[in-house]
């Protein structure tokens, strides 16, 4: 059985695993304060053109999204975003169990408007009786989206724009960053930096064993933040392997380049579906296929392989998600590709 | 320098390294539902002769303490502990942050006994006002303590006994518990599974990367579990890294033979400081020591060693902790022992 | 001016102040232990007929919804509810502050339906991921609604059975529950106690100067309930005013009665905008009325009647609301009856 | 039976009251947005010679706590206070419900120091660890004490004078306010709001139905401190009474020349004991007397007056609050007098 059900199937890209195996035996500083994750630091400032950004190291993306959030917001203030955000469906009320409401908006392919921001923020301001209803403070985006899909450059600078207008603040989960910074060369780090008051580069989905950078570019999100960190619980003791996975990631441009060949792997597997004539639920440019697949379809492919079931179309067929990640090795891909190819239904 | 601050300054035990380089390029299902956390929670149902009890793998120990008491308690309800422990502490409120009153009592050596535990609780009930209290409904103890003490069998036996007579739960913090089972035998997983509604099984500072083994053997506490460690963030994506560990650390009698050398190692010392006539803040049985140091002994050693200033005992002297690890080089120790020995203060 | 904005304008009935007033010089227990309160216990007990409900006083209804949802839910728990309810809109995430989730499904009139929580809880269990999303395990319905509408005793009927055999806790927000049991007497007391685990009985928007009366049905809730109470803030110091007032307002079947006076006079003021050809937002059968006026009539009515503007209908037309309350005055709804029948428009 | 437990055990003070019953059928607006509140609120900034002061009412005291506290703290922020605080032990995990730490430092009856608040703010600051320990961020204070004492002006001077210089914020918690005033003029409203950031004006003790006004100096807290009250369940919807109750006590001082009075009787019941060689737990100069009482004397004084039992002092002796308020009758002092003065043990 070959496995694409999700982009967190395997272990370590080679180079972070070599990474971690010559580091093994030295002594480090405790909590992320060490000598690796200053590095690490130094380079994510540099990648992101933000000096001043503050940088900090978490194992995952609800510790990541849970303790920005808590941090950034007053108690009555909630959390605008898609209603397929991860915050709003998958993470167990975890913003919630930490006092704010998500404010979810109908998202379309994922993705949510700086109009319909404006308007929800309209709406909230103009009800005399706002003082009764959670004041929206942030406004949470992925990148790629939960759905695959991007924004454009375009659509982030006008939420941008719109949220410094109007003292909101713009975070981005970029749980998959690195294969949206691949597929879309115009939404680049820099820019991100100056969109967002804060967002996350993701590794785990991306050839780190696990590791989230959380980067902080709004200077009055820094006070304090390991003390948020070490009150969520997601303080690791041994942080600097945090630190050395990130660096094995990043320098040199990695990051973007074993994503961008995991994204043509994911591309080709979407155009061999579609040489079937297989239609998408959603046409997504990185590493996520959507392909909507027959009864028999689905059970002839998973026979050999697995993959996540997505969302019941119609009585005869199901949009299902087929990932490649920076550690799918590539003859699964090939056999996939080879076995789509050979389909004669 | 040689660092013997605490016992998370190195990587993986090389068994547990290699383990997971093993397993690196393997598929694994997600979250924690995969075949090596199955085996992990068979072996230690097994170890702590306890079939029926619930095993999850988390990170790091205040995720593990956090999510276990937010999940076992109401929301009135309180934890007693002694006032050294590390939910009291040194978690940044964690505990509080979930909505509960961690109740500190005086603690002996980091050690709280059954009958402290008993006159808090009758001072609960017994107050007619008690609705106005936080009702006390847990005992959170470490073993070994936060002071590197160990509680005794008959000790762990009476808290236990009254805990359950009066509804109180008992868990135990095994962050360092491996430590604990090999300078005390008598008490051993099977008893500590009998005596303990929740406990952990620390792995971070006894040779893994991270990892805490949490063991729910009362029933009340199973349920929904899972949905908990989700919400608090500490779902591991890459759940299967934890469940690697945990065996290649448990299997075979290796947790504990490992954690003899190192209560051997750090015995040595403990006596090379006797030797020279050092004091100790409090004498301990397993990884840690703590003698009082003067001022001068502090800066001559400090050149080539790293340790924690604990405690000002008066103005000449500072109790300091040594610790020694499975993952502490056995150079590092015979330097330190010779290096004591040649004082000639 | 008179005003119609809603149904908490003016202090308390004359029956409900006199018995205030009769009583002030007395001497009571304090915090809801005392006499006055334990006798409107007794009398709510027999009005439901459920002899072993739990009863408490608070003062407010967003005091009443957050202490009986947090006191009633585990962590990871959430609450379903239509998206106009007061939850879910009104109480600036009250319940998020507790920690949980609202889960709002698309109302009509106000109200959700049984097969809308079939469909959520099979949404829910029938996931694979179930434990990454917020476990639906309360359904909150208002009766009256928000929008003024009634549960008729088969809907509320098919929501306790399908709750009953789901393990679903049901809560019934009965801020104006007076109006709604004399607008439709088939849905009682006694039947509302055998639906639903908990329930309020409304009274400051029925001739109180506050108080709402938690009647928890279902004996899993009880117990701890007051511990609950005072964390949340909720428990007056001088209770005991509640148990006068509501002793003043339940005796002798007063509430249904005085509720029934308001509703017919809401009632007439609806015939006399149907009269005039005016259009309702929803057909309301109890104490509000919701007209949808023209900016003309808008801008004559407000001249010298004061009533809500609840949502823009069309670019020439508003929806507004209409409160008749128990201690509206009577010569007050004359003249509004008198100005609606001389409008020539 | 006279009862003289605590200062809350009748209604309103006639004048508040005769208030109550003048406006109970006028039309107010709604949550506190109302005339008598912003009477009453320029009344409050007159008084306390505070212009700029944010003013909001509560019904409660532990309302007033949790809501002031928890909008005024970071979520890894705690709050500094006696270990006999009203927060620390009276309100059943109320601060700590919304996610803050209470730091207790062992008060002197009642009373924490400036000193002591300087070392628990340096013992935070000079721990290399403090990231992973609660951050102090504010000092609460009764006064009264919970033991009925008073702060000096210079003690309140040095605490606030602390606080000031090292970012901390200084909260008062009123609920006896009006007899501390009236117990020590030196320590007047002008000179609470030059030292508090936030402090309470008691009403509920001191002759109103209920009622705790909120006064923000600091302009830092004032911003959307009405989404603070309606979220934790504090906003009255008939906001009015506690406008009408306020002005009715607080204009042309009355509320210090009631208090005075009750402080006068309580002095000369404390007078009547000590006349008969009964020792004081101890020595207070308001509204609340501590008497420690032989077993024979708590009986005889049982017959016919109801006091608190405060603490067992030893096998033969109880400590005992007596309490006089503004609702006390004079008659029942003179009986109590009159009875202890007739003792003839």
């Amino acid at each position: 059985m070959l496995h694409f059900e999700c982009d967190y199937l395997e272990g370590a890209d080679q180079r972070v695993l070599q990474a971690l195996v010559d580091a093994n035996e030295q002594q480090y500083g405790s909590y992320g304060e060490d000598e690796p994750c200053s590095k690490a630091r130094v380079l994510i400032r540099e990648m992101t053109a933000c000096p001043s950004a503050a940088v900090h190291f978490v194992v995952g993306g609800t510790q990541a999204n849970l303790t920005v959030i808590s941090a950034a917001l007053r108690p009555w203030e909630g959390v605008l975003c898609a209603d397929t955000a991860h915050i709003a469906v998958h993470e167990t009320g975890a913003i919630e169990a930490t006092g704010h409401k998500v404010l979810a908006l109908p998202g379309r392919d994922g993705k949510i408007s700086a109009s319909q921001v404006e308007a929800a923020y309209n709406a909230h301001h103009q009800d005399i009786t706002h003082e009764h209803i959670v004041k929206p403070a942030m406004v949470y985006i992925s990148h790629p989206t939960e759905m695959g899909t991007l924004y454009t450059r375009e659509e982030l600078g006008a939420l941008s724009e719109f949220c410094k207008a109007h003292d909101l603040l713009l975070f981005l989960d970029g749980a998959r960053l690195g294969y949206g910074l691949a597929a879309d060369p115009r939404v680049d780090l820099p820019f991100l930096a100056r969109c967002c008051d804060a967002f996350t580069i993701g590794g785990t989905k991306a050839g780190l064993l696990f590791g989230e950078a959380i980067v902080l570019t709004n200077p009055k999100l820094a006070p304090c933040f390991r003390y948020a960190i070490k009150q969520r619980g997601g303080m690791l003791a041994k942080g600097w392997l945090l630190g050395i996975q990130f660096m094995a990631l990043l320098k040199d441009g990695y990051y973007v380049r074993t994503c961008a060949k995991a994204n043509a792997a994911a591309q080709a597997i979407k155009q061999a579906f579609l040489d079937k004539g297989v239609a998408l639920l959603v046409d997504t440019p990185a590493n996520q296929v959507f392909p909507i697949l027959s009864r028999p379809q689905t059970a002839s492919l998973g026979e050999k392989y697995g993959f996540s079931h997505w969302q019941q179309v119609d009585q005869e067929h199901t949009a299902v998600r087929f990932c490649v990640s920076a550690t799918t090795r590539e003859g699964a891909v090939e056999a996939l590709l080879h076995d789509i190819a050979e389909w004669d239904d």
